[in-house]
C-alpha cells in the first residue's frame, strides 16, 4: 500500500512539473514576488536555488528581535541623518529643489543607495506604509537627477562634469560602483513591489551611457570598475532580463583591461580589478573590494561554469580560510589600505574587520554555497552573520561599527557611531538584516535545504511545484533545540537538508522521535523519505561551550583561547568583571576537559537577552602593564596570581554599555 | 707616606689643570685632534666627555675584525657602487664632468656624504693613503657644485631650482637633511684631517644662504626640517665655533614654526618636526626622522640643560624601552611609514627595524648617556650595536640589510643587498663602525668611565691632564672576562667608572686579585683609588645564557622565549636544525633552570667565529602550516612531538649563507 501511494505520487510530480514551469523560457522567477535575494532559478550551475524573503516569516525569537530593532529604529534612524548630512541635498540641488552646495565624497550616493536597498529589502516582507512613502520620496529625487544620457551621479557634475570616467576617475571615482549600488537597491525595490522605476533608471545608466560607448571592442573605450561590486549587480540585471549583454559587462570588468587601462601593479593589488580575475592566488588589497569582486565572479561562474574561476574561487577560499580571517569571520586585518595582511596577520586590537568586509565575506560565502550545497560555505555565512557582522549595529539599532576590533582600549576613542563621513557600513548592516528570511532555507531538485535556525514559518513550495510548510521552533542561539514541523501539501517522498554546523561536534537528529543516522558536523544530513503533514524534526545541536586556539603561526594569539558556544564567540568586557582593573592582567584557567567548565546562565535582563559565561580564572598581582618590555623567563603560572571569576558574553554585544576593555582571545594557564 | 703622597699628587692637579687648558676660553677642544665623536668638552651640562677616535686602538678581537672588512671591503666598495648608481655624476654634471643627467631620489646626495662621514671616521684612526686620496676627489667634486649664494644640492637645480625651500618641498624635498649630513661629514673629515674645505662649503649653506633669509625672526621666511638630523649637525657646528646662531637655529628647528608652516596633524607626527619638541609625549611617525630629532633634542639639552626637554627626553625615553623597542635594539616596526607602531606593536616577520632607525636609538642613548652617565643608556647603546644595527652588515661587508626583521621566510625576497635606491643604511653603519673606538671610553672630571668591552688600548688622559693609558685584553662578547691594566702617566687617585651590564646577573670585579663590592647590574661600578702603573683591573662578566620573555602585551612574543648571552640575541636558523623542515614546528624545551641548560660551543670555523648555543627542543609531528586556522584547544605540550637538538646563532650573523629561514622569539614548551 505505501509503496504503491508513492509512486503515484512520483507519477503525480511528472504531471505537476511542466504545469507548473509555462514562464521557463523565459529568464527569471515567474514574478517580481517569486525572486529571492539572488535569483538563480535558471542559473545552469547554481545546485541550490533562493526563495523569496516574504514566503518567509520570522516572527520571535533572536533575529526578530535584531530586525524589529532594523525596520523601527536603524533604517528609519538612518534616513534622518543621511539627510541631515546632505546626501539627499546633492540630488534635491541639482533638481533646483535645494541650494546647497555638493557635499561629502565621490561614494556618497551610495549611501543612499545602500539605504534604498535596506528599505526595499524590509519592503520584501511586508508594506510598511510610512517607511513605502519615504523610499518612494528618495527614488522620486534620485530618478530626476538622470540625465537624458542616461549618467546619475551627483558628484560629478557641473565644473567636474569633464572629468566623468577618465581613467584616472574610474579608478578612484566611484561612478560604477554608486551605479551598482543604484541598480541593487532597484533589483530590491522592484521585487518588493514590482515597481521598476529605481532599476530602470539605473538600467539606463548602462544601456544608454556605458555599454554604448565603453567595453572591450576597439571602437569603445576601456573600463576598469575601480571598486568591484557592479559585477554582480550586473549579473543579477542579466538573470532578471536575460540580455546577456549586462552578463558580458560584468565578465570584462572581471577580465580588467590591463592594456588599455594600465595602472601601478600596486593599484591592481587595492583595486582587486583591472587584471584578470582568474590570475589571481591571493586575497590581498582592499578587503570590501576583493570581497565583493569575489562575490561577483562567483555569480559569474554560476551562469556560466567557467572552470578556470572556480579553480580561483577555491584558491582565494582556500587563502580566507586558512590565513585570513578572523574567528569572528571578519576579514581585513590592516587598517592603512583597509586591506588584507599577509597570512596569519590577524592583530586584534589593531584589527580592522570593516562591517562591510564582513558583510561581502558572507555575500561570497552565499553564492559559494549556491555553487554547491556545501556545508562549509554555510559555515562561513553563520559565522559572519552572528558575529563580524552583527557586532556592526548596537542594540539600540541607532550606532555602528566600522571597524570590528578583536580587543579594545576606551582610550582609542569611541567605536560605535550614529554617523560616517564614509558611511558605508551602516545601510549595509541594514540591508542584511532586512534580507535576512531569504538566507534560512533553499531548494535543490529533490527538497529543500536548511542553512540556519530560527524560529521562522516558511510557506513556500518544492521544485516541483508541490507546497511546502516548514515551522521551525527554537531557542537558538541560545538552546541547540530545534523543531521544525513539515507540512508538504501532498505527502510525498522529497529530501530535507539539515545543516550540521561545523562547530556541533555532537549533533543528534530525529524524525518523529526516531534518530537519524550518518550525522557528520560541517555537512547537511539529507534525510530522503516520505514526508507527511505534521511530520517533526528534530535537531539537537552540541551548545557545550568550545576553547579554540589559533595556528600558532598566528603570532597574536599565541597562548591565548577564544570561547565559542553554539555559534556565537565570545568575549571579556572589563565591567563585568569583579575586582580586575586591566584585562591584560587576566587568564582563563584550563583544566583537562576545558570546555565542560563553563558555566552557562541565562540572563534575560542584560544586553537583550543573552546566554553568559562564567569560568574560573586569575589576575596577576603585579599589573602586566608595569612589568618591563623583556625580562627573565618566569612562565605565566608561576606568576603570583588570585583567583577571579571570569563573566564572557557574546562578542555581538559588546560596546553596549559604558566605555570598557574588550578582549576576545584571552590569555590561558593550566591547571 | 701614602697619605702624604696623594696630597702632594692633588696639589699637583691643582698646578696642572690651568697649564693644560689654556683654550678653555675658546669653544671647542684644544685642537681637531682632540676632537671625539662629538665634542661636549665644554657643554655645560654633559656629565661625561667623549675621547677622540684616534686615542683608542682596537688591534683584535671582535669589532677588530668587523672593524677590518668595514675599512677594506665596505667602504671601498660602497664607493665604487655609488659612482655606479650615479650618485656622483650628480654632481660631475653641474661641474660640467659628465653629460649625464640627474639620477636618484631628492636624498641622494646624503648617500654620498653619509659615506664621506663614514670614511672621514675611519681616517681618524690613521691615514689610508688610497682612502684618504678618493675622499679627497669626493670632497673636491661636491664642492665645486656650491653656488655663489650658498646652495648645495644636485636635485633642485635648473627646471626645479624655483622649488628650493618651498614650504612643501621643505617637508619633503630633504634639503636641511642632505646638508646636514654634508656638515657631519665635514665636521668628521676636519676631525681626521684638520682640512676644512667639506666643513666650510656645509657652514656656507647655513651662513649665506639659510641664517640670512630663513629663521623665526618676521622678515625671514620660516623653516621646517622636514627630515630631523640637521640639528644635531647645527650644535656640533656651534660647540666647534662657539657661534651661537648655530645652536638658535637648531632650537628653533626643534621648537617648529606651525604657524607659519601649517601642515596636517598626520604630518607632524610623520616628520617628527615642526611643532615644539617638547610637546611630544610618545615616539611616533617615521622612526629615523624620531630618533635624529631625539638626539638633536639631546645635543640642545647638553648645551642649554632646558628642563622641558628632559622631560621629554624622559618621556620618550620611557615609551621607547616600556613598549617600542625590539630585543635587539631595532626600532620602528611598521613597514607603512617606516614608523613607530602602537606601544607593544612589535611584529617578528613584519618588523622594519630599519638599520638607520637602530643607528638613531644607539645616537640618541649615547647622548643620554654624555648627560647623565647612567648605564642604562649603555645598556641600549650595545644593545643596538651588537644587535639590531650590527646584523645589518654582512660578514663579507659588501651586502646590508635596510630591514631587520625578527623572522624571516626566503620566499619574501633576499633580506641583505648590495645597493638601495634609498641607499641610506650602508654607509650609516660603515660610520658607526668607523667612529667605534669613539665608543669605548669616556671621561668625567673624577676620572674615565669603561663603556664597552673590547680588546683595546687607550692612550689618552683624565680630565686633570695626567696621562692614561688603558690596555683591554678580553675574548668578549664570546668570554665574559675582560683584564684592564690602568696606566696613569702618574700614580694617583682618581675613579674608574667600570659598567656593569644590565644582563650581567652576577658579576665579579677585582683589582689587583682584590673581590670590589657594590657591584650592580646596570650601573657603573664606581672604583675610587689610587691608582699606580700597572695596576689589574678583571671584570668577570655572567656570559650564562638568559631566556628572555616579553611582557605579555606584546602578543607576537606570547608563548616564546628569546636566547641572550652577553650582549648578544641569538636566533635560529633553519639551515641549523637536523630534520626540521619548518621552524613554525619547533618548540624549545625549558626545564626548571632554563638558562643553564644551553650548551655553548665555540666555532672558529662558522660565520667568523661565533659561540653557538645547543639545546633540546622539539618538533611537532604534523606540520603546523597544515593545521587550521582555528580548531580546538590542545595545548602545544600535548601535540605529538620528536625532539630536536636546537642551534641557535648570533643573531647579527643571520642571513650570511644560503637563504634559509630564520627566528629570534622561539615557542617553548616546559618539560
Amino acid at each position: 500500500m505505501f509503496q504503491v501511494r508513492q509512486t503515484w505520487i512520483s507519477v503525480a510530480f511528472f504531471l505537476i512539473v511542466p504545469a507548473l514551469r509555462p514562464l521557463a523560457a523565459q529568464p527569471g522567477s515567474e514574478s517580481w514576488k517569486d525572486q529571492g535575494i539572488v535569483d538563480v532559478t535558471r542559473s545552469p550551475h547554481a545546485k541550490l536555488h533562493t526563495i523569496p524573503i516574504r514566503a518567509i516569516t520570522i516572527d520571535q525569537g533572536f533575529w526578530a528581535e535584531r530586525r524589529k530593532t532594523n525596520l523601527e529604529k536603524s533604517i528609519p534612524t538612518m534616513r534622518e541623518v543621511l539627510i541631515a548630512n546632505g546626501r539627499m541635498e546633492n540630488f534635491r540641488r541639482l533638481s533646483g529643489k535645494s541650494k546647497a552646495a555638493q557635499n561629502g565624497p565621490v561614494y556618497g550616493d551610495a549611501h543612499v543607495y545602500k539605504w534604498l536597498e535596506a528599505a526595499s529589502f524590509a519592503l520584501q516582507s511586508g508594506d510598511v506604509p510610512e517607511l513605502h512613502k519615504a523610499t518612494e520620496e528618495i527614488i522620486s529625487d534620485v530618478v530626476a537627477v538622470q540625465e537624458p544620457g542616461g549618467y546619475l551621479n551627483t558628484y560629478y557634475v557641473e565644473d567636474r562634469a569633464s572629468q566623468r570616467m577618465l581613467p584616472a576617475v574610474q579608478s578612484t571615482g566611484h561612478e560604477l560602483y554608486n551605479i551598482g549600488h543604484l541598480l541593487q537597491a532597484g533589483i530590491a525595490y522592484y521585487r518588493a513591489t514590482g515597481d521598476r522605476k529605481m532599476l530602470d533608471a539605473a538600467t539606463r545608466f548602462f544601456d544608454d551611457f556605458i555599454i554604448k560607448s565603453y567595453g572591450p571592442e576597439p571602437d569603445k573605450k576601456p573600463l576598469v570598475s575601480g571598486h568591484p561590486g557592479t559585477e554582480l549587480a550586473l549579473i543579477e540585471l542579466y538573470r532578471m532580463t536575460g540580455r546577456k549583454q549586462y552578463l558580458d559587462l560584468a565578465g570584462y570588468l572581471l577580465r580588467g583591461d590591463s592594456e588599455r587601462m594600465p595602472f601601478p601593479q600596486s593599484r591592481y593589488v587595492y583595486m582587486f580589478c583591472g587584471i584578470p580575475f582568474t590570475s589571481r592566488t591571493q586575497l590581498e588589497g582592499h578587503a570590501v573590494r576583493a570581497m565583493y569582486a569575489a562575490s561577483g565572479a562567483t555569480d559569474y561562474y554560476l551562469e556560466t561554469g567557467d572552470p578556470a574561476y572556480w579553480k580561483t574561487l577555491e584558491t582565494l577560499w582556500n587563502d580566507l580560510t586558512k590565513s585570513k580571517m578572523y574567528v569572528t569571520g571578519g576579514v581585513g586585518s590592516r587598517g592603512s589600505g583597509e586591506a588584507f595582511g599577509d597570512p596569519y596577520e590577524l592583530p586584534n586590537s589593531r584589527a580592522y574587520g570593516e562591517s562591510c568586509a564582513a558583510i561581502g565575506n558572507m555575500m561570497w560565502n552565499w553564492r559559494l554555497l549556491l555553487s554547491t550545497g556545501d556545508a562549509r560555505f554555510t559555515d562561513i555565512v553563520e559565522r559572519v552573520l552572528y558575529n563580524g557582522l552583527n557586532s556592526g549595529m548596537s542594540l539600540s539599532g541607532t550606532t555602528y561599527c566600522y571597524r570590528n576590533p578583536l580587543e579594545y582600549a576606551p582610550e582609542s576613542g569611541p567605536i560605535r557611531n550614529s554617523w560616517y563621513t564614509t558611511n558605508c557600513c551602516p545601510s549595509n548592516i541594514q540591508r542584511i538584516f532586512s534580507a535576512l528570511p531569504g538566507y534560512i532555507y533553499g531548494t535543490s531538485g529533490d527538497g529543500v535545504y536548511v542553512h540556519l535556525y530560527q524560529n521562522s514559518q516558511l510557506d513556500w513550495r518544492l521544485e516541483n511545484g508541490v507546497g511546502l510548510k516548514l515551522s521551525q521552533h527554537t531557542n537558538y542561539p541560545w538552546d541547540g533545540t530545534v523543531d521544525i514541523t513539515v507540512t508538504p501539501a501532498l505527502a510525498s517522498e522529497f529530501t530535507v537538508y539539515v545543516r550540521i554546523p561545523a562547530w556541533s561536534t555532537t549533533t543528534k537528529v530525529a524524525v518523529n522521535g526516531q534518530a537519524m543516522s550518518g550525522v557528520k558536523s560541517g555537512t547537511y544530513l539529507p534525510i530522503r523519505r516520505r514526508w507527511a503533514a505534521g511530520d517533526k524534526l528534530r535537531i539537537q545541536l552540541d551548545m557545550a561551550p568550545k576553547v579554540l586556539t589559533a595556528n600558532p603561526q598566528l603570532a597574536d594569539d599565541s597562548g591565548r583561547v577564544a570561547i565559542q558556544r553554539g555559534p556565537l564567540v565570545y568575549c571579556l568586557e572589563q565591567l563585568d568583571q569583579n575586582g580586575v582593573t586591566s584585562l591584560s592582567d587576566v587568564a582563563v584557567v584550563l583544566g583537562r576537559n576545558p570546555g565542560s567548565e563553563f558555566r552557562p546562565e541565562l540572563r534575560r535582563d542584560l544586553l537583550g537577552g543573552i546566554v553568559l559565561l562564567r569560568h574560573e580564572g586569575v589576575v596577576t598581582q603585579k599589573k602586566l602593564s608595569e612589568e618591563p618590555l623583556y625580562q627573565l623567563f618566569e612562565p605565566v603560572s608561576q606568576r603570583i596570581t588570585r583567583p577571579a571569576d571570569l563573566t564572557f558574553i557574546p562578542y555581538y554585544v559588546w560596546a553596549n554599555r559604558e566605555p570598557s576593555a574588550m578582549q576576545l582571545w584571552v590569555r590561558y594557564i593550566q591547571r
